[in-house]
């Protein structure tokens, strides 16, 4: 029995979620409103931030609960068997790796938290109204980001290489969420847009796509592979 | 034959270094003045950021080039012989890595970005007077990161278990840099002043404390393992 506490548009969350998916592994989500900071979630983790996986055994040992998105997800690739996502070899691994850092740090912190933190959830928790300069940085960051996407694309069959891997995961995490919010440039990046196409066609990507936030609905072609 | 690229106080570099040497693995440093923004530096990483690792084979295949610390360590897991510094099974490994990425990303976001950067990097690149409330938060943040520390330790030997660990490596790494501008209350937390202090006696640890950066000499304690 597997458990994962998430958040709409948490690329973190999202990323476990796409990882258990094509590792078909079957699990529970229950949404964690962190700002509660609820007592039972802040002993699972005390930084207080999904994702958190819980993984209970058929035997009685206690669950394990595991946080921490790069934690969880080389734990997932540790224990299950079939499809691989981070390589197969060192150097591939190393190669995918520093990909799913940079979408994980680098685009995080100069797009994603630029646009979606700023657009949703300020408004959510009644933070005041988004600051322009930070929506203007994460555009100006956003062609920059897509052009390194169509670089890697015009050289790989995938981010990461030859295969599906860790490196798409994370950069369809992040990508989905400003999507979602209908900030992709997409028209000027043809390749890039082909490559998320390919992406949101997995059957991984359903449920990410089939995410709706109260109040806030996503552009008609959010959930379209033909877009 | 093996390069790394690093900079002083950079917490990631650091990480690595102390990697190579907990694995026996000889390698030259190389410094590298990021915000020279090499044209051949940002060939081998376009985030243009330290650590970056090169490994020469012996044969005639091009030097592999890995950028990001997580990627370099766990490449250097994955290929090194001997001590392991992940744990023996998945489960430890999922508590070592949740911890590892407490340091890099929680730690160095609410503290040594607020102390470190603001008072070397910002002097050493002109860009201004500390801000005395990043200063403030950066020691308010610490206080607690020590604590979480002392109730680690109290649980275990290591941060990250029963064995020495990247959790370790990671932590020692962030707290070598803060300890460099003195700015650790040591006095307040002798639980975790006594792991330090354990830290600090490994040989592992010695080109650290060694560190002299140009222009601002470290305090007298921090070389001393018996500080």
């Amino acid at each position: 029995m597997r458990t994962l506490y998430h958040l709409w548009l948490c690329p973190f969350a999202r990323k476990v979620r796409i990882v258990l998916a094509e590792k078909k592994l079957p699990f529970e989500l229950e949404l964690e409103k962190v700002w509660e900071r609820r007592d039972e979630f802040l002993a699972l983790n005390p930084t207080g931030e999904v994702p958190v996986l819980i993984v209970s055994g058929e035997d009685e040992n206690p669950p394990l609960v595991i946080a921490d998105s790069t934690a969880i997800c080389e734990y997932l690739e540790e224990t299950s068997c079939g499809l691989s996502l981070l390589g197969e070899n060192a150097p591939e691994r190393a190669e995918i790796r520093r990909l799913t850092a940079w979408y994980d740090l680098k685009f995080q912190r100069e797009v994603t938290v630029n646009l979606v933190d700023e657009k949703v959830s300020k408004r959510f928790l009644g933070l005041g109204a988004p600051s322009s300069s930070a929506i203007r940085a994460g555009h100006a960051n956003m062609s920059v980001h897509l052009a390194y996407i169509e670089y890697l694309i015009e050289r790989r069959k995938w981010l990461g290489g030859e295969s599906f891997s860790m490196a798409d995961v994370s950069a369809a995490a992040q990508l989905s969420c400003i999507d979602y919010v209908d900030d992709v440039p997409w028209e000027n990046f043809p390749e890039a847009k082909s490559w998320y196409a390919r992406v949101k066609s997995r059957p991984s990507m359903r449920p990410i796509l089939a995410d709706h936030i109260p109040g806030i609905p996503p552009p008609k072609h959010y959930a379209n592979p033909d877009f």
